[in-house]
């Protein structure tokens, strides 16, 4: 599956929004650059890995297969892409991750206060993306129905990302907790990356509605596989440590699972374990043989499954064809193949 | 000068987007309506000092004074607000500020991470405040031309706030790069309000202009007569300590004006006990002493003066009339009157 060229097409249309309007506010544009893969920390050009660019191509190959032309959709698949990476400048700061990527985050490197603001910035972008779309043909009325997609979408990131600080403080927190913790906060982008892809392509209300769904499904079914990579990932292949979700005590879904159903005497015992400040590399094996008894991987493999079969079916409803729906489809099924 | 009945219009407006959609998020809701004055610490209807809402009441006069109907407007207004808003609470994390208004301030409370969030949130809102211009009329292009405005304003605060948090960590910064960060942070915001106000009554781009300019020298005067409460003002008035700015070492203008016009000598001096790491209450005299010896005061009433002038000058150019005028006239005015 050859997406290089869309990747291309999305890198060049974020570019002509971060030029530097003049010479004293270059590190301002120099740290989201950063961040997005295109400056080292001393803002030279580079190529960094800056993500796989995953939403704007949904977004596009939403439009394409739908009959539309992915040049109209170009403006809003980067206003997406800015969206996402918006979110994880804060994330970064809010989780105190020093690492993304195998870079140092923007936060350990400039600092907490200009990190907000370059995530303010970013966030602001992601709203001026959009703004050429007239220009490209689209109906007014169109655009303003695009930008109430992405700032409800947004709106939901940050009701999700309330619940996840909010769940970190907590020591209870059940599997439909987390499920709508995840809509909001990894679902719903996707979501609106394929519902805005269609469109920018259609009228027809119907097939905007399954486009949107498929990308929900895909979102959810995206999440459940990083939650188990997370936890039984190839530490070559995720570049993170092994068990580096359970190393961070994140309460992630096969945990939450597992929690909810062990017996109790083990689900208190593995409860205890989990509270504790620091975990020990010595303390992942017992926690693996926890999740293992409860079911927990097994379990989130076949929800991740269900959540891709939903994905399919809403893509066939969606009425798209010919390479770009290949293309979708493909995608949906490579996020199974990642983990398992 | 009776604006109350604004004041009120531009509240009911905010809180119909303050509605918590489930109890989960009630605290998220919570957080943001708690900055605005609305709820105390433990989310209980109270009714504290949320700021003066000067930009929206600028917005619905400026449409007001052009014939416009300011139901038509409201939107904008509660968004701009709503703006300003997500700003104040990202700077009290930035500038580490406990207090505001008398009242802590949300990261204080509730922690940086849920504060950054809070933020975000409210940023949102901020757009999606516009959306119902179009059921009140508002052609679709007109509200997408609102939006772009309130995002370049926006991305200019963003620039300001980089500029100012980047000052903190230098020792000289001139008088020039000053008014331009203030510019950004400070006036960009109150032009963006006459402006949109404005262009929600008329089409006629010279009295569009001449609102922006209105409000951008406004703004520039807000500022500087902001500077002179910061060291000069009344603790009685301004509910801060005396001389506020000098203890936590501002670079506001008046410092910057005598740094850059004292004798060599004197500024030296000015410079190393301005750049301790804590100023203490005896310093305060002898760097009144240095501002009198500068003439820093006079420089910065006589630039506030031009500049509400200019914004008098223009307010006339965009032809408005009837009461709104007036009490557009009569607020630029009483912002001199607070300080002197």
């Amino acid at each position: 599956m050859d997406l290089d060229a869309h990747v291309r097409l999305v890198e060049s249309q974020m570019r002509t929004l971060l030029v530097p309007s003049e010479p004293a506010l270059q590190p301002f544009y120099g740290m989201m650059s950063y961040h997005l893969g295109w400056l080292d920390a001393q803002f030279r050009p580079i190529q960094a890995d800056g993500g796989k660019r995953l939403r704007p191509l949904i977004c596009l190959l939403a439009c394409e297969a739908l009959g539309g032309d992915i040049q109209r959709a170009l403006p809003a698949a980067a206003g997406i892409e800015l969206l996402h990476n918006f979110s994880l400048i804060h994330d970064d700061i809010q989780d105190n991750s020093p690492m993304r990527r195998h870079r140092e985050t923007v936060w350990h490197l400039w600092g907490m206060p200009q990190a907000i603001n370059a995530g303010d910035g970013m966030l602001i972008l992601a709203h001026l993306a959009l703004q050429p779309l007239q220009e490209r043909g689209v109906p007014p009325a169109t655009v303003v129905q695009t930008l109430r997609v992405l700032d409800q979408t947004c709106f939901r990131l940050c009701q999700g990302q309330y619940l996840d600080i909010a769940f970190e403080q907590r020591e209870a927190v059940d599997v439909e907790e987390y499920l709508r913790m995840i809509g909001g906060k990894t679902a719903s982008l996707i979501a609106a990356s394929a519902e805005i892809g269609a469109m920018l392509a259609t009228d027809g209300s119907q097939a905007i509605a399954a486009s949107r769904e498929f990308g929900w499904e895909l979102g959810l079914a995206f999440q459940m596989v990083d939650d188990i990579l997370g936890i039984w990932g190839d530490p070559q292949v995720t570049g993170k440590s092994a068990a580096s979700d359970i190393l961070s005590r994140k309460k992630t879904l096969p945990i939450l699972f597992a929690l909810q159903h062990l017996p109790a005497s083990s689900a208190a015992a593995f409860g205890r374990v989990y509270a504790q400040e620091q975990l020990a590399e010595e303390d992942v094996p017992q926690i693996l043989g926890w999740l293992e008894q409860a079911g927990a991987r097994a379990d989130v493999i076949q929800r991740a499954e269900l959540h891709t079969q939903r994905a399919l079916a809403a893509l066939d409803r969606t009425g798209g064809s010919g390479p770009a729906q290949e293309q979708l489809r493909a995608l949906a099924q490579s996020f199974l193949k990642r983990s398992f």
